[in-house]
């Protein structure tokens, strides 16, 4: 008899980020960084699955109902049904025929489905004792394909097209396996650049980060023009010209306006400028990306489904699609997001600022090498320092690269005393303010 | 002293409409209406405003807990300074620094914020002792705008750009404002059509329309091409050559499905083809409308926030915007996708398939004839007949159009037995299911 589930638990998260501006960005001045967690517990006595969604505070709660909502799609079920069909369960989620309109595949809804799908993929890894990395890596190219939901991307991807390509990958798994194991996977570091450090700060996390062998900064800008002039003038001195520099306007601006203020940028050689305007806009991400060519645009932190990314690679918007494994629907529509980027020669470059989004995207990188895209030209995934010590398995970086990891599932099973000590808004931590 | 805002109430309110399938479609089998309910009292007694969100069923307690989440905004504030400045209020709401991360500006916070934005926009009106549309109507083409947020279509549209389109339809509002009262503004009608009718049910409905003296007649399409075929027949046969027959896929084909489905259907001479896939895919509704032209493609009750309404707009991706006012954030984004869909000429028919939503858009679209498009052409606000009963204030039409409301306010105001009765999950028709 395969395991089964037996109760799904929500949890509200929340550290206070805010404290000490990490996190602060032109959009998002003041994040108190939050996770809406979701447990899967099964009748096999040690075996539970975790997931969660990442949020910035307040709203933590609505995404923790909105975990309970799919609580009837998930109790009852067998972790061999589940596994057979992925798809099919992903389905049963995203089209659920009265949480549907609450989207369709977006906000709220579809933030609260990764959690849930997430901790579903994280039980069936760790009942194979592996990192999810792993367990999708050695899936079959069929199997891949049927956890996707080819719905509303056929028309640029497929199914067929899909297996195809995974197909062609199939030789060199191992390889390049091998290779990440032993090189790890390329990061880039955001934690020097939040818009709320000061000049000091930014000079003295730079000179760390470039003793720890970091290649890749990048900085947040769009407050003001002349602000952001001079701290990409101080990041580029402390760097040099060789490291590569990036800044991220977290959609502050408008199409024209970003246009104006990128070419003012220009002079600090940037290796890409990220979400310059609304996540939303695929037409106004293209006219932007053509109007200051050499420099590339990238996106895709809050791109929030597959029906978005199509677009934003059909349109020539992005230069870089950098997926969220919280905001898309989980592991079924990150494969997705890869697959279309795949098909499209864009790199995947993910998102990983906040709590737990660096344990999730170590995952999917090293998938997309093994076997999707296998090329790591122009890779590079983010890695964000904070609150790594509240979960149970931990994240290890090696001179700007992930360590491959090791523990068993998608490695965002909180420690009990973070559990306790951050719930809002009865933890210790938020009683006593 | 201006009234205050002293408290906002949230109500989960569900009716069982499921039991008899209204509502169904191919997306949709069997919605609950629903609406999640939000009421601002004021520090004067008999004044209170109301708005709602449109669910259809489960999930509508995480859309509560969304409504719940804007108080710190809500309370405390004064209809004057309100009043001063509604676009300000709106960029409250929609930039709050942490909620925002639950959108941006989609889903279920979005949802929320039309509830609670439309409550105080129910309350300014109900001050005047007037009905929504002619508040709106009334106002300065200055403070119109100065109730749009402007950011992110600002490259299509300018405030400036706006005011312009404002000012020229100045002359004549009151002459189109005495035409409407005295013909009422031209309505259509879905009840006929509903999917899980069966073929005796339609040509009853039909006929009880056509006694009614309604001309326009939309069906529901998708599940199966042959009932869809037969359905079309049955409904044309029904309604002659000279009314006009829409249908309505919501959602279901992907971008080739849907040509291939719309040329299969060409024979019946649809006015126009709505939802024919992902309400994400602006590219894809491009492809799908030049393919089938001259069928037109209509679009929008889906369509999340002003920057999908630009898009679908400057793509030629639907000939008909549906505007949806619980799903576009209220009154001040419903007025920029007036203003946007008026810039390209494109006629506006608002989605009201709902419960409460015919009572939102009848104020909309007046609006639209008497200060912005100044136009009826093409024009055609959907109808349809369930619930409205629950409502303090009654919905009449007459001859296939809505007589304009003369009740203060929006008239989403639920009676306070039916607040009770359809409470979720403890009202008297809940509990004893």
């Amino acid at each position: 008899m395969a395991p089964r589930i037996t109760a799904l638990h929500a949890h509200d998260l929340r550290f206070p980020t805010s404290d000490g501006r990490h996190g602060s960005d032109a959009m998002n001045p003041d994040p108190d960084y939050s996770a809406a967690v979701a447990i899967l517990e099964t009748d096999d006595g040690d075996l539970a699955g975790h997931g969660m969604t990442f949020t910035i505070g307040r709203g933590n709660e609505i995404c923790v109902a909105a975990i309970r909502a799919f609580e009837r799609h998930l109790v009852g079920r067998d972790l061999d049904d589940l596994e057979a069909d992925m798809g099919a369960f992903w389905r049963s989620l995203a089209g659920d025929s009265q949480l549907r309109w609450l989207g369709p595949e977006k906000g709220v809804i579809h933030l609260a489905m990764a959690a849930v799908a997430n901790a579903a993929w994280d039980l069936l890894a760790r009942r194979t004792d592996q990192p999810l990395w792993k367990y999708l890596s050695d899936l079959e190219p069929k199997a891949i394909v049927r956890a996707v939901d080819f719905r509303h991307i056929s028309d640029v991807l497929p199914p067929e097209a899909a297996l195809d390509l995974l197909e062609a990958r199939r030789d060199g798994r191992a390889a390049r396996e091998a290779q990440l194991l032993r090189d790890g996977y390329p990061a880039y570091v955001t934690s020097a650049g939040w818009l709320g450090y000061d000049d000091d700060a930014i000079r003295r996390l730079c000179r760390a980060a470039i003793a720890d062998g970091w290649m890749h900064f990048k900085i947040k800008v769009g407050a003001d023009l002349r602000d952001d002039v001079r701290r990409c003038r101080i990041v580029r001195e402390e760097i040099g010209p060789d490291r590569k520099l990036m800044v991220d306007a977290n959609q502050v601006w408008d199409v024209d306006e970003a246009i104006r203020h990128i070419e003012a940028l220009s002079e600090f050689d940037l290796w890409w400028v990220e979400e310059p305007t609304s996540p939303d806009d695929v037409l106004g991400h293209a006219r932007i990306a053509s109007a200051v060519r050499p420099i590339r645009i990238a996106t895709g932190e809050h791109c929030h489904n597959r029906i978005m990314v199509k677009q934003l690679l059909q349109a020539n918007a992005t230069a870089v699609l950098q997926i969220d494994g919280c905001r898309l629907g989980g592991v079924n529509e990150v494969i997705a997001a890869i697959l279309l980027a795949a098909k499209f020669d864009v790199p995947v470059c993910p998102h990983a600022g906040g709590v737990g989004l660096c344990q999730h995207v170590q995952h999917f990188s090293v998938f997309d090498y093994i076997a999707v895209s296998g090329s790591l030209e122009n890779r590079i995934t983010e890695y964000a320092e904070h609150l790594h010590e509240h979960f149970v398995a931990s994240i290890e970086m090696k001179a700007g690269r992930y360590v491959l990891p090791t523990a068993p599932g998608i490695g965002v099973e909180f420690k009990a005393a973070s559990l306790a000590e951050f719930a809002y808004p009865d933890g210790p931590v938020w009683r006593n303010r």
